[in-house]
């Protein structure tokens, strides 16, 4: 008989989520854990194996469940790794796959969490019945999950997609990779801070803006001084999408997605940017592309989105 | 029984050239017709037929070929036919798969020269055993092949992989595809000898090259005076090794190929381009990447390359 559910548990440097997902994408239920209360791995997967077996437990068991999938900052697809995350408190290389499975004797699949958003609109969001599409992920950073052929692109070495990082302004602004010039220095909310604190600086035009302290400057009091009509904050969210555009017509070139789809904390902005990033990206597409590629917000509920993205893995782990 | 040939076909803005290919990428025969000297495409199609129906003949008929493969200029595997080629003599959409087919009832493949010069890599050449790598071919353009999961990138439309044409200066130098900074105004032959007559420009320097009218300089005369120590000939080398470097950088984050395989006539010019894109390109990468992606030049015998390219495409045609 096949089995009726899969796990999704998305893990973020505040909290990790996790929920019993059935073939159509509703949570049927869910719980959650403070992934910063737990310094020490070995704790962290015992309390969160403890969590996910009581959700487990109320659809009847591990036999009604086909798989589990992660969605993990630096999680690894190929190794079944946490590698290296810098915003979570466990350091170094972390077998989380292989560490769940030995706990809930559920078949385990981990990649990153604009991977696990990609297959997430694939499996029940804006990307149904798409083989060929990119996911932009727009929060802290900027991250990309990228569909070809039907299948995600992990890469060689289980770490592609790293569209974030690409370089959009050459000797940029300084990006905590080491690089510079990177997307999500400009695009990503932490870059939309930066860039009002900029324009701040070098430009004179009146701004509610200018009554917050430039330090403490974040996306959300840009978004609120441009719902209020003001002009320069609208121009910052225009200078985001700039940016965005102008890459996603380098990423078309790549691999002529049928759809760019914009997914996570940001693109509630998404009214103050879209038009600049459609824009920009057909001014500066190959004109064979140009009229074809649709750029597309995420379809999933905001709150379930990070747990329907993961639970989406889990359908497509083997059978052992 | 299985076939023991396919045949390749690679058509040119001058040469069509063909051939038959055995198992192991040798070329047992082959043939060539002047594209130029057919302003009518039945009348080509008539000619190039009759060359390779004369190859196909000389192994013992149909029977033995398992496939054909065309290599073409804005050739569309998903369509089978040539699109708007600005090279060619035959103007708007030329079925030229389904013409072939027609003629030789064999079945026929088509895609656009870099995608056939990346399956070649992948079956006879430098990318045997690798799933995921990246072709750049390096001519009077720059194209691109791209391997995912051991599949071209063909994109949703057939038009993946126009590497070329991705941004590498922001309003930089104009490109014959009607945007600005594309790195095919950099890094290919014609590309070369814009940065020489720029250097020769700007610069105050002497050089071999200042002996040559800078209308007529080519990536050639550039080549011969490097190889003679002429130092600004070395550095329109660097240049366009930097290039291509800080472009490959962008590229790895998309897709983390095992490798990048440089192909084409400028790889004549490698030993002067190939340690500057070695050095650009970890130089930009993502810390994950540094030290792991190769940088391979092509392994196909160049007078062969573009028929051994195209033929690998014919193993792959499905069987009527």
């Amino acid at each position: 008989m096949e089995k009726p559910y899969a796990i999704g548990i998305d893990i973020g440097g505040t909290n990790s989520v996790f929920g019993v997902v059935d073939k159509r994408g509703h949570i049927i239920n869910q719980g959650s854990i403070k992934t910063g209360a737990y310094k020490e791995i070995n704790e962290y997967v015992t309390n969160l194996s403890a969590g996910v077996q009581e959700i487990i437990d109320q659809v009847g068991g591990s036999s009604n469940i086909k798989g589990i999938g992660v969605g993990a900052p630096n999680g690894n697809y190929f190794t079944g790794c946490i590698e290296f995350a810098p915003n979570l408190p466990w350091k170094g290389v972390i077998p989380l796959a292989q560490m769940l499975t030995d706990k809930l004797n559920v078949p385990v699949a981990l990649t990153n969490d604009a991977n696990a958003a990609a297959i997430g609109e694939m499996t029940y969001g804006a990307a149904r019945g798409m083989k060929d599409f990119i996911v932009i992920t727009l929060g802290t950073g900027v991250g990309s999950g990228i569909v070809v052929n039907g299948q995600l692109v992990y890469g060689h070495d289980g770490f592609a997609g790293e569209l974030g990082h690409t370089t959009i302004q050459r000797n940029g602004r300084m990006c905590g990779c080491g690089k510079k010039g990177c997307l999500e220095t400009y695009s990503s909310a932490t870059g939309v801070a930066r860039t009002a604190r900029e324009f701040l600086e070098t430009r004179k035009d009146p701004s509610l803006l200018r009554e917050l302290d430039p330090k403490e400057i974040t996306s959300k009091d840009v978004y609120d001084a441009a719902v209020k009509g003001d002009v320069l904050a609208k121009e910052i969210f225009e200078f985001t999408g700039q940016m965005l555009g102008e890459a996603f017509a380098d990423f078309v070139a790549f691999s002529s997605p049928e759809a760019i789809i914009l997914f996570g904390g940001l693109t509630k902005s998404s009214k103050f940017i879209f038009d600049p990033v459609r824009k920009h990206m057909e001014e500066n597409m190959l004109p064979i592309f140009r009229n074809k590629i649709k750029l597309l917000m995420s379809e999933l509920k905001e709150s379930d989105a990070a747990v329907l993205g993961a639970s989406a893995l889990g359908w497509e782990v083997k059978d052992y």
